[in-house]
């Protein structure tokens, strides 16, 4: 099977897997427990916590185990409750577990609104200001979107916030979906300047169920319990997952820039290649259709595509690759199978029904090849935009 | 290391851990997503459920995989936020993950009053009914208690709870946190008739981050996102954890009742021979002295024992151990570390100062023997004792 869908998630690393059963073996006592194998294991997650913090350019004990980033994220969200009220500002571009609680805090006392996107799924930095008004008291940006790709301008927004938050008693809290970003492009937690930031090892190649969650200062959660990870994710920690986690982002942090023109070259690779094959211009290129914006690694993820085929519907799309035996996403894995949800983004880039219902993503993972990009690429001709023609 | 601390998490399984293996190697695609290998791994879940209603007699559809059954325990009591206040009752002897996030909804505007218990530890069933006002709206009861094993009689609580609902336009939820009843004493669901319950996979060998909650019926909860679980826990499923802890469960509950008797046998002869060598009666039997009734199976887990070395405080005891290669907990290991929370379940049991912060806990796993207790008996013996004489 040729798998174009790493950003639903990695294919498992063999050698992050091996990490994961060793320390669940060796290491599987309770850190909360008393005795000294148990201090170790107790040990050895602080000193896993300071690798990574190495890496993302935070201190230690500004990071916290999680299950996952959509734990990450919601740990964060909830934790507003504890507020009266307020604003809480989204950019459309979120994942599902950043905009699926957000709607949730509707229900408890809070505005949600959605920060304006130009339609190339950036920030429209001009009209920022204006949504920045008193009653604000978070906002939530992904850095690259899982559905296009798109890199949105954190720094940028980060400066502005923090200029806002200068004449503010209650400042405004800035939280950064670092999903699709962590192991695919540079992340310096110091530089970017926000306040937390939510993460997940399961799609660099660690095991599922490990996620991570950076706070610049506390918060109070809601979930409680045993008070593990200082009192933010009580819970037993677990080793396997923290372990294959830490192996999988040092592997991805030490080959960053090398796997990032790679995939770059992919990308590229595959987008003349649609040039080439598709001369009655069938296949739209997304966000927009200018390609040189598309490879232009500031804006765009090099290891995510979005394209339309119209009038197919993703649905079909994926399935004539999947009878090939190539996996691909239609919209976000998360929402592929909830179709009114998974429009949401398309809808908010203003995209006409046909090219939202037609949208496919094609996502590469480390190890891809030009290869896997020339089958998908017979197969879009061969198969696909014949069919697109007559239906 | 003889280790006498499964309460606080088993030794890993071996072949649940090789399973867990596997399924992170060969089914580790996004269920989510639309292509036959990943819809393959979403029915292997669907059948991993089937597999585990049939041993908790309920329905699959009423099963929820979670990260832990903190997560469990933590879903079903914030989604109380979506109501507008109530009373919570709790009984004195819930682990941290119900008793910490319910004092956190008395923030939101809820009572949370604790449950009258016995000397013994056990629900006072004559003193329930004045609690039952008509402003309760959940009840919180656990199966097995993890500092002293006591045996909630969970059957009666919810007979009570259900005569009581009749009348009630509001219902009472009844939920009960089952982790170390999961696999050492027998669990029906249906016969049980409570409305949600938690699990842990690590308690009984399988790998960390597997969780399980049941639900008689939906509930809102509060962490929200790609709406994995029915909408009940989001997150991209842990294949690995699911396969584990399935595996993990139908071992535990093939071997149930030998399991149950052998853990028996070794409580009994774990209190026999501290008799045998306690000739001043330095070891207090907790919570209640009346060794008969400790090793009841109705009333005690066999796989529990507290015990206190007044005026030998906790840690010192458990240092001991550790320093003569025996790994116990000092009350439970989720609070081990932090005193203040650990006196808790003793303070409410009107345990004296003196026993409540000498408290030791002794827990047995499938794989111990005869020869760990005689070793643990020997240090007691020949180390605590004479210490605790002199202190």
């Amino acid at each position: 099977m040729i798998y174009l869908d790493s950003a639903a998630t990695a294919l498992q690393n063999k050698n992050s897997l091996q990490i994961a059963f060793e320390a669940y073996l060796n290491d599987g006592y309770n850190p909360s427990s008393a005795y000294k194998e148990a201090k170790n294991v107790a040990n050895k997650i602080k000193m896993q916590k300071a690798a990574i913090a190495k890496i993302l350019n935070c201190s230690y004990n500004q990071l916290y185990f999680t299950s996952s980033a959509t734990e990450s994220n919601n740990i964060v969200l909830s934790s507003f409750l504890h507020k009266k009220g307020g604003t809480i500002l989204i950019s459309p571009l979120e994942h599902a577990s950043v905009f699926s609680p957000a709607m949730r805090l509707k229900q408890f006392g809070f505005n949600v609104k959605e920060l304006p996107i130009t339609r190339e799924a950036q920030l429209d930095f001009e009209k920022i200001d204006a949504c920045l008004t008193t009653d604000v008291v978070g906002l939530f940006a992904i850095f690259v979107c899982n559905e296009n790709g798109a890199i949105l301008n954190i720094k940028k927004l980060s400066s502005i916030i923090d200029k806002y938050n200068q004449n503010k008693k209650e400042k405004i809290h800035l939280h950064c979906d670092c999903v699709q970003a962590l192991g695919k492009i540079p992340i310096s937690l110091e530089e970017l300047n926000i306040d937390s930031a939510a993460f997940s090892g399961h799609k660099i190649g660690a095991i599922k169920g490990s996620g991570l969650l950076y706070l610049k200062g506390p918060l109070t959660p809601i979930y409680d319990g045993g008070g593990q990870e200082n009192g933010i994710r009580s819970g037993t920690e677990n080793i396997g997952a923290i372990s294959s986690f830490v192996y999988s982002l040092e592997e991805a942090n030490a080959n960053l820039e090398v796997n990032k023109q790679k995939a770059l070259g992919l990308k590229s690779h595959l987008l003349n290649s649609i040039k080439e094959i598709d001369k009655e211009n069938q296949v739209v290129i997304l966000p927009v259709g200018d390609t040189k914006l598309i490879l232009d690694e500031e804006l765009f993820s090099p290891y995510i595509i979005q394209l339309a085929i119209p009038p197919l519907p993703s649905e079909v799309i994926v399935r004539i690759f999947d009878d090939n035996d190539i996996a691909i996403s239609g919209g976000s894995a998360c929402a592929s199978n909830r179709r009114s949800k998974a429009l949401r983004i398309s809808m908010a880039l203003k995209f006409p029904t046909n090219i939202a219902s037609s949208t496919i993503r094609v996502s590469f993972g480390y190890s891809s090849t030009k290869k896997d990009i020339d089958q998908f690429i017979l197969v879009l001709k061969e198969k696909i935009l014949p069919l697109a023609k007559k239906f």
